[in-house]
């Protein structure tokens, strides 16, 4: 083969660049500049993270685990970004059924519908579990898959949080996307494993996470697969699939992954059974954390578990706190382990 | 940094050889050995596999399609391997009851069981799929998951073909395996789908075919999160979960990929739905390919939709002929593509 002789003196830069062009998309490594938890404070928490990965990645160590086998399951909401005061999915349904009103004119009359279109989000879940479905139902089925990953992307990249007014997307933890990159940037595969819906999480988390939609796992309803419009397309019905939440989490992790994770971090008693089944009986090194959410001038404050007040969105119950001291497992106090929260800039 | 002046000399062999290691096991490349489609005779179906990822990963191509993209779709039986003279799970099946028979003697005038420890395989399935599923379920469900993994690994290292005695795993077809390698090498992410269970394939397919388990999607039954025995365990359900065969196909890679595949390779009826998945409506490059068994002298040769005998296990029909054809999907001939089709020395 011909090389200039410039070339031939910069071939080792070369090599390293293309180097990193092609262990960039692989490895996750556009995010790399995060991956120094430099939004997280000095202390055991931080120190438990770098020594759980240093021992897991350490081929001299007793605790090391070949690449193949470092799977590391993240909660969404509460976990990777605000929850508070609705979760946000909760709050693409209510606009979902502002936005379709129109074209159901007895929704004006018709509960929970008529509630939510009045502003009042309390009548309308007044109905109990049966409204939330009757509305998660009618915002999110009866499209093709294709057109609801459009629908999230529009209406995400607009949409703001209640309180702060800030956009959800930048109500994202920035200490855990550093932490999602840096368990990459030691041989983790990442995935979400939320009690929210698979396909909502799926259009942005890529971008906003790095976890491609292959590694997220969620709940989900059923799909029915036709030609319409002369596409091949899936149809969203109006009928559960799965929940993963609480139980259900295991189970989707397994159903998804087919390994166990050696690492889990949650933030709520929907979390309790991944962290279990990522520690209950097994030897190795193991990474269980929880968020508490513990910093109301920067966030929000509410977990009972560690005296706060209660929330039913994202319980952080007395039993869990117990359970977590009683296993070992990480409570991440966002007041004392996080340097920043969200994004630099908010 | 000091480097000593060889260093200096050697840093773009050092550079490479580190691409090299890094990249390894992110892109299957301990199997790179196979990526040259060395078992394929050159010819029009060769010819479309290459000019298919040229399109698709050159830059400059207008077909071009981005890493993360890449995504492409294998059945297993009748695929992979050899499905003839049944399904490698069947006979797993069929061997799990006589293992099992002991602990439980009213099989012995029970049916089906009866019938297949009298080894009359035809009577036991005289009692068509409510036979198959109380033999499935009595032989795949009960234990852990982690029992399962265990009991599958040990059966599959020492089971042979009833026709040929040839280990099952040694009824791999090279030519597919040198397939995924190369779509690998190419940036593609390999999945398998298949309508045979997804606990069955995961234990093997990384070593067989470089895919690990999360790229492995399949028919399941129903697990139950519990502690037993002082450890976070999968129960296995005598329930079926999900069926992933026909038009369960492309629910099943939407679930479990979020992607809809640009390349997608099957062998029967039950594959047709996820080449139209893959092709129906979408312009851009599509690889979708059927896999004709037209070899009688060096495996077996069915498929009535190509002039040959039928078969139960694995129909390629008339209908599925007509619309390869009519849709310009590649129908391969093991005859006249595959140089060899299983591994030298078969």
């Amino acid at each position: 083969m011909f090389m200039s002789r410039s070339v031939v003196r910069r071939a080792p830069e070369i090599a390293i660049l293309l180097c990193f062009f092609l262990l960039a998309p692989a490895a996750g490594l556009s995010r790399a500049r995060h991956a120094d938890l430099s939004s997280w404070n000095d202390g055991p928490t931080k120190k438990a993270i770098v020594e759980f990965v240093r021992t897991t990645t350490d081929k001299a160590s007793p605790n090391y685990v070949p690449p193949a086998e470092r799977i590391a399951t993240f909660d969404n909401d509460g976990t990777l970004w605000a929850e508070q005061p609705m979760y946000v999915q909760a709050m693409f349904a209510l606009d979902r059924v502002k936005a379709l009103a129109p074209q159901h004119p007895e929704w004006q009359t018709q509960e929970p519908f008529a509630s939510v279109l009045k502003g009042d989000v309390k009548g309308a879940l007044a109905g109990g579990d049966k409204a939330l479905l009757e509305i998660v139902m009618a915002t999110h089925a009866g499209m093709t898959t294709d057109e609801f990953q459009q629908i999230v992307k529009d209406w995400i990249s607009t949409a703001k949080n209640p309180v702060t007014k800030h956009p959800v997307l930048e109500m994202v933890c920035q200490p855990m996307v550093e932490l999602l990159a840096y368990l990459r940037a030691h041989g983790y595969k990442t995935f979400i494993v939320s009690g929210g819906g698979i396909e909502f999480m799926r259009p942005w988390a890529e971008q906003v996470y790095g976890v491609p939609p292959e590694q997220v796992v969620g709940s989900s309803i059923k799909t029915k697969f036709e030609i319409r419009d002369g596409k091949a397309a899936l149809v969203r019905l109006p009928e559960l699939n799965f929940i993963d939440d609480r139980e259900g989490k295991p189970v989707g992790i397994y159903q998804h992954i087919g390994r166990r994770p050696i690492a889990a971090v949650g933030n709520s008693d929907g979390d309790r059974q991944m962290l279990e089944y990522t520690t209950v009986g097994f030897g190795g090194a193991r990474l269980a954390m929880l968020v508490l959410h513990d910093d109301k001038a920067r966030e929000f404050a509410y977990g009972p578990g560690a005296g706060l007040p209660d929330s039913h969105v994202g319980t952080f119950s007395q039993a869990l706190y117990d359970e977590a001291k009683q296993r070992g497992w990480v409570v991440i106090s966002m007041q004392k382990d996080w340097k920043r929260i969200f994004s630099p800039g908010h």
